[in-house]
């Protein structure tokens, strides 16, 4: 097992390090900005493989994406996994050739790893964790106490994809749907939308607790308050359908592959240009804005003509989604 | 169940990033050397806590020991965990406590993380993933292909404390023993042993597979082979004893705090006595040394005046030990 283990990850990320570190020189580092990014995240998503993704893309682009929205160009990965006994080998490396070319896609390089193997029984089939470290681009510096009043939100596109996909996947519901996972690697997108915005104030991927988590955490953390407009928020009729049946809330679903980002409210032609012009963004929309009112609540204006209370998710919507 | 979790983290932790990167200027990395060292381990032992350690410890100290035999100063360590629904929340306290205590004594700090908890029965109870980043020291470039025929080979201290300890905690061999992990941060005795001997040619943490995975894997790559005595290669009586019992090899034992290191063979006094300054280094010895012959093997002269070989170890001689 652990030989094959061995030669499924050497023959997919070619360079992983067989030493116990990978080394980078600090000036080939330089050469991108000042100051280094570093984050890590572990997946247990279920199922394995679902449409649109599997555990292995999510993984590398749920990092990479962490990177890209802290401002940095994500540049080295590592990748640990824990394997179930009796995984099998077929899957195991479809899975590692997916992470391998969504690398590769979001250039960035899988330069070090570990596996470990436990006994039947002691983890559901395959985690897969991922850190990895970026370089911040100059002169931006997002951050979620960095919202004004005046600011305006944008989201790169419909909400909620992932989360539905998933719960479709897991078929013990018994729902068809045509929805794909979003989850897609973000660099490029946000490379774009700091290019022509680098003011940029806060950007995040809308994963675990969805829009309204993001939004509430940035309202929390800059004092402000944020007034969404329903009818402005973009998400597709067959999710919506879903919610509708289950009784969820898409604001709230996981998305892994959607960028949530504030711009001062005279750079939003600009920014919203920016991300319409990349395949990733070009259903981007302008859904509300920051106000002085109410500091830390998120409100929004239903389609109905209310106006209601987004309140932080208790707990989660559901498990396993990422 | 997630704001305990919250809790319990950002409490032991302190500094734990709350935007999803951790960020660093350059320019405090390159006080310590030029090359970035980047490293990621899982660690899924059982039980989680055993005499001379837990998981957490481990945790910290497989990740930080990486990075030090390496050649790089520790500096970040990330923090990903897989909780099981129903995990004790006291344990789990405890267990980032250990971890909190170990990287202060490390000298790292825990700056980024990641909680995933699943329903009951999709793990067993806890995993942890670090990640770690460092800064290799100027001048030094150990590496497992460096060693050269008259290098000698030393190690830290008495070999297969943590596998010996993890074996009889598990109970269910109902073997009582004294033994403790080994388990503890090697970076202080590394920088010992590399300021007196900065052309350190081979450091390495004997972890799963032991010594003698060790060896194969630096006579392999070196292309030299490596003769061992086997009086010369310390392990306590109480370690001995067990695996006479259960017909395990020392050699092949897992440890957590004991280094390996290749030395050229004029530097051999010199970097004994840096070892033995430091209280982790006490009992280091001299074990044997690289030559010519058989490049690629390990043999070992034996007690009772026979010779053989140290082969690779094949598969696994205990499972979940890390």
């Amino acid at each position: 097992m652990k030989a094959l283990v061995e030669d499924v990850f050497v023959g997919a990320f070619g360079e992983v390090a067989r030493e116990d570190a990978a080394t980078t020189r600090l000036a080939e580092l330089a050469a991108h900005g000042e100051t280094l990014a570093f984050t890590t995240d572990s997946f247990v998503v279920t199922p394995l493989v679902f449409p649109g993704g599997d555990i292995g893309k999510l993984a590398v682009c749920g990092t990479v994406n962490d990177l890209a929205t802290a401002g940095a160009v994500p540049l080295q990965l590592s990748c640990s996994v824990i394997l179930e006994e009796g995984l099998e080998i077929a899957l195991l490396r479809d899975i590692v050739r997916s992470m391998a070319e969504t690398a590769r896609q979001a250039g960035v390089r899988i330069v070090t790893g570990d596996t470990k193997v436990v006994p039947h029984g002691a983890c559901d089939r395959l985690f897969v964790n991922t850190a990895g470290i970026g370089v911040v681009r100059r002169g931006v510096a997002p951050s979620s106490a960095a919202c004004r009043p005046g600011d305006v939100v944008l989201v790169s596109g419909p909400l909620g994809d992932h989360g539905a996909a998933i719960l479709a996947a897991r078929g013990d519901l018994a729902l068809e749907t045509t929805v794909e996972s979003d989850c897609a690697p973000l660099h490029r997108l946000v490379g774009r939308l700091l290019d022509a915005v680098p003011g940029t104030c806060f950007l995040r991927d809308a994963t675990r607790g969805g829009l309204a988590t993001v939004l509430n955490e940035a309202a929390a953390a800059s004092k402000v308050g944020i007034e969404l407009s329903e009818t402005a928020v973009p998400v597709r009729d067959a999710v919506r359908g879903l919610c509708e049946i289950l009784g969820l809330d898409p604001l709230y679903l996981a998305n892994e592959g959607r960028m949530v980002a504030v711009v001062p409210g005279d750079a939003a032609e600009a920014a919203l240009a920016a991300l319409r012009a990349d395949p990733l963004g070009r259903e981007a929309a302008l859904i509300g804005r920051c106000v002085a009112d109410r500091p830390g609540r998120v409100v929004m204006d239903t389609a109905f003509g209310g106006r209601r209370i987004v309140d932080m998710l208790t707990g989660e919507q559901l498990p396993r989604i990422c």
